[in-house]
């Protein structure tokens, strides 16, 4: 059994609070165990320069912790003027991974902002970030189709992120907290959608190396961990789950 | 009757929720009104630089908000990649009031590091960091008496602070929400201790000015509220504010 | 008697050079006893981006010292890369100070930007700065007045600021130098127009408190001291100053 | 046939010039088709202070394209004061890369700087870098052999790296040039040792998705890729390359 | 004889490799002895907003080095988040160079960036930058002709540019390499025109002085150099250099 | 006539206020027409990193101007949060100049801080610099010697500048106001010894070039100004003057 009593592919308690914030378009508070993150969505009505007048939307992400989110209280970034790689890596991940599952043709000319603030940490930061991120996301378009600034819900797929890791002890894990992760061989980050598409594959072996059979274990174990975290968006997300309906794979492909 | 109902000598709802956090000595989530403010303590075990081996401690103080803990988005100060006149005032006061009623000289040579981050605005956010500040160090502090590495709590009175302005309709109120603080003709923010001392008295009238008689009035106001935060504090401190006991007033002045 | 042999309620010697430098269009050399600031007013025909078309003017206030303007060296913020949190905060409230007595409709769509910059210090920097950056700017709108670019000076009052403290051996006293500054329990900075309104007070008991009967003696002292800088301000402007025409206090109330 | 005329599993023509500078103690100039990156290794007698006292050696890397390495001129990251995000991840990804094939523990208490500047680029800039700089740190632990400054060789595998991706025309191809990149729905880096393990896998579906069959026929073709490259890898190293011999894998698996 | 066996008034081998990369207008890879710079031309189609309707075009310069061109690692500035003194005098050297043999009114409203990366250092790096420039400046400009963008080569006069130095053992040297420069007591960059009209003289005695007689020693040699780099900067250029016919030069003095 | 009546080779009125400010050891005004200088001269007793252990001092120099110093204000480089090149040009250039005449050996692991800081500018700025510099820095050596921190002044030799330029009306002209240095062909700052030694000449053709004999008129007009330069710095540092004797030329070329 793993140092907090789980089975090696069992998840964290999970738990999503929509509609957080009062200010924000879309909000949720997401725990996955000790971590917690709070995401919001924010609609801006223009694009960036570099995207202006092609009738296209854009998705955006910032990532950062509250400095006593850990154990060691961090300096803040502000502090020291610039945004480290970690958080950089992470941003572009949250905003990568969340326009996969996005018409941003339908969307028009709009940005949508994803704010993801950590609060507490315990490992997984990333990957709680963007399954939060897109509830935060789906809410917020939401309002926009509700407020008939929108004709649908531009979201094509369900989306959702997982780690999982080989341990030394225990071989193959789902959700790595804080002191598993640290003592990994391997760590993987892995962002499918809810047809089971991968969106994200990132594998790591620092001071160390996987093979390919190592590779197919990793893969089918956030599978499975991935699916109960979509069931869970679904609950958060109440009605408006039902307006995300998949287009048939061949005819998603069709489109690009 | 104020836009929300209030009285004008009436607070908002005030809510301390101790121990809000994992990892950090001390932590509190602050709601005031809603006002959201989630403050924490961090001791570490060195002064900077400065004030190595005087043998006294040090209290410093970070202030940030979430992005869209406002109306509309903020740019992080991190991806600016500077600290704003606004937050490194806001900063400054919250650390220089703290350091009001502590003893630094029992503390010795410690650093207590704060971070009030506000994940909701609506005005009054600096006076309910410090509102919220003091519990959280208090029961760091507390935690260094129980571990046995502080022979007594050095924190020699309780703190509170409240904003007060002249208001073009109703004259002076107490607890300004951002509504009323965007078109008051007079603001003031005042940091009283328990024993019902001034530390901090900040009043401006922006494009406007003030008389003696309505100084008197904001100040009269201010300390009724004061008065209801401290017993709030009490209540979320539980048997540490016990601890607490003021020194006379003119044992405390020779001190100095 | 006070360590320059001055009385408790007596201002150091103060001197106001109006037009000290050739370029800008308002300038004066203000020197309080050792204390010299530059302070200089450039009139700029626009205003910042947020306020553009509501036909108001700003003005905008920036502090420096030259390094060696004190016993010992500061790095220059340049060199720094930023500006500090003091300077920040000095900054926002000359700023603030000026706006208050200002009318800013009258002033149009033109941005009036004040530089206060310190070649020697000795306390109380930046209430001389205030005191002589009003010089600077009636003088910058004087002369718009003189180029038919204005109907009437928008000079709505006087305006100075002086510093009050409490000593522990003199009790309260005036216009402190810096030695007085680095011991005193209260520091407190006060700002009133020449109706003897309040602007400003800052009043800051840094590891102290202090009563309301120390704060109405604090109050008076520094009313003192402000009428006789302004009748100072008023030599250094000569027939300027019968321009400046304070509406009856109700009136001015009314326009709010 | 591709636009380059190559088949889908085919490289660009690969060259590593060996000690391409005078002063580093390793070096290369490893071109990929038209992607040329200037790679060099240099020794450092010390670690950074989290690492002190450790008895480890670590390896970091830089990553910067001089500005016409591109069709389009890039401003310099030293002229706008910070590197991007993207530059970020790929120093992170070549230094993390690198210190998988090192014993750190026999380095010891050394850093391997790690630089590669990319003169021109052509797709693929990232895994020319890690390939290249592959060989300059070897080159580098080579010479320090040489001069007794180490017992042995601490590389413990070879390293290379290459890209592949999925085309809407070709299906899945290796190493893709620019034009390529540019219209690819699936991109992913694959970091390789000599034994067939992975050390890094990172795919991407910009506004895409890719499935479990597609991601095995990707990694199938990047696996051929890497063979090839290690192949002239071990050419530019001449005798050097017979000093690597990877451990038996189950032997690795056991020193973590 | 000189450490390197050069006579004093004697160059290193010099090689000027034109069209060394793909992607810019013009580019050469100039060395002289071991100092290799690789210099680049970009043409962009406006010019920076001071400069905007006058017709004019504009010339501006950037320099860097990469960490190991030299003897030790350096920091790379936009790691440091800033260009050093150094690099902003070199920088503004070589675009003012320029500027003096370009016809900016002839050019019209564009810019030429010029980026000069040093890829190995052996002293003299900025006269060979300024040597290099030139020709890859003038290729540039060469292909806007041939374009038909361009009427004329808008190119006044050849330029180049070396150093020269007085050495405590041998006197007055040319073309000082990194050894020499560190010892020279006198240190001096001429850039010359194909007229032997000076553009810029820059001499120093750090912690040392010179008299007329050493001024005029200097200048001579530095003469001879130039001539050297300027047939070989016309072998480069090929048909191109033919274009360049200086203005006979009471011509070109009238119309300044 | 020049445009205030000047000759050809005449000065401005210089006028050098010793002993300008309280806090430094050394400072003057230096008034060059209407461009004015406060320049101070301050000791810290340790050189920088790079130097310590060798027993020699430093000399290193800031400049800055104030925002009105100009007819057009100037954004502060504090708030800009970088320094210019031009700033850090003629930074280097005043500390390069005053190093050339302290024995820094005899000086011993001392700092001296120079700065120079323009309260009104019209040409001329960085020779006004290093001619008020050299005083300022010369009453602070003087102190030293006068508290016995120093054995005898370690300055070898006076020290001053000027600026020269070509003028299309006038030809060859010295010491140039703003507006002569805004139309001037060439442009030339010359540093001289007080025994006619060049320290530093550079000149520049912006746009322009200049031929051998121009330079020789340039050099000759630019030793007569310092001439007279040198000898109101003689008036200025009073019986302080006698201690700079300046050791016969072939000595000090020795001691090299």
């Amino acid at each position: 059994m793993r140092v907090d009593g789980r089975g090696n592919f069992e998840l964290r308690p999970v738990h999503i609070e929509p509609n957080y914030l009062k200010h924000p378009e879309g909000s949720v508070l997401i725990a996955i165990g000790d971590t917690k993150v709070i995401c919001t969505a924010s609609i801006e009505d223009k694009v960036p320069p570099f995207m202006r007048g092609e009738g296209k939307g854009w998705i955006t992400a910032e990532y950062a912790m509250i400095p006593r989110a850990t154990e060691q209280r961090n300096v803040r970034e502000a502090s020291k003027g610039k945004v480290s790689g970690r958080t950089m890596e992470i941003q572009r991940l949250i905003g990568r991974a969340l326009r996969s599952v996005v018409d941003l043709q339908q969307l028009g000319e709009k940005t949508i902002w994803i704010d993801c603030d950590v609060i507490q940490a315990d490992g997984g930061t990333r990957t709680a970030s963007i399954t939060g991120a897109f509830v935060a996301m789906t809410l917020a378009l939401g309002k926009l189709v509700e407020e008939k600034k929108l004709p649908a819900l531009p979201v094509t797929d369900f989306l959702a992120a997982t780690s999982v890791g080989i341990d030394a002890e225990h071989g193959v894990i789902l959700d790595l907290n804080y002191a598993e992760d640290a003592k990994a061989q391997v760590d993987m980050n892995v962002v499918m959608t809810g047809s089971g598409q991968f969106v994200e594959i990132q594998g790591t072996g620092e001071e160390s190396t996987f093979s390919r059979e190592q590779l197919n274990e990793l893969l089918m174990t956030a599978e499975g961990g991935i699916r109960q975290l979509i069931a869970i968006q679904k609950e958060a997300l109440g009605a408006l789950a039902d307006q995300i309906v998949p287009k048939a794979l061949n005819e998603s492909e069709e489109t690009k």
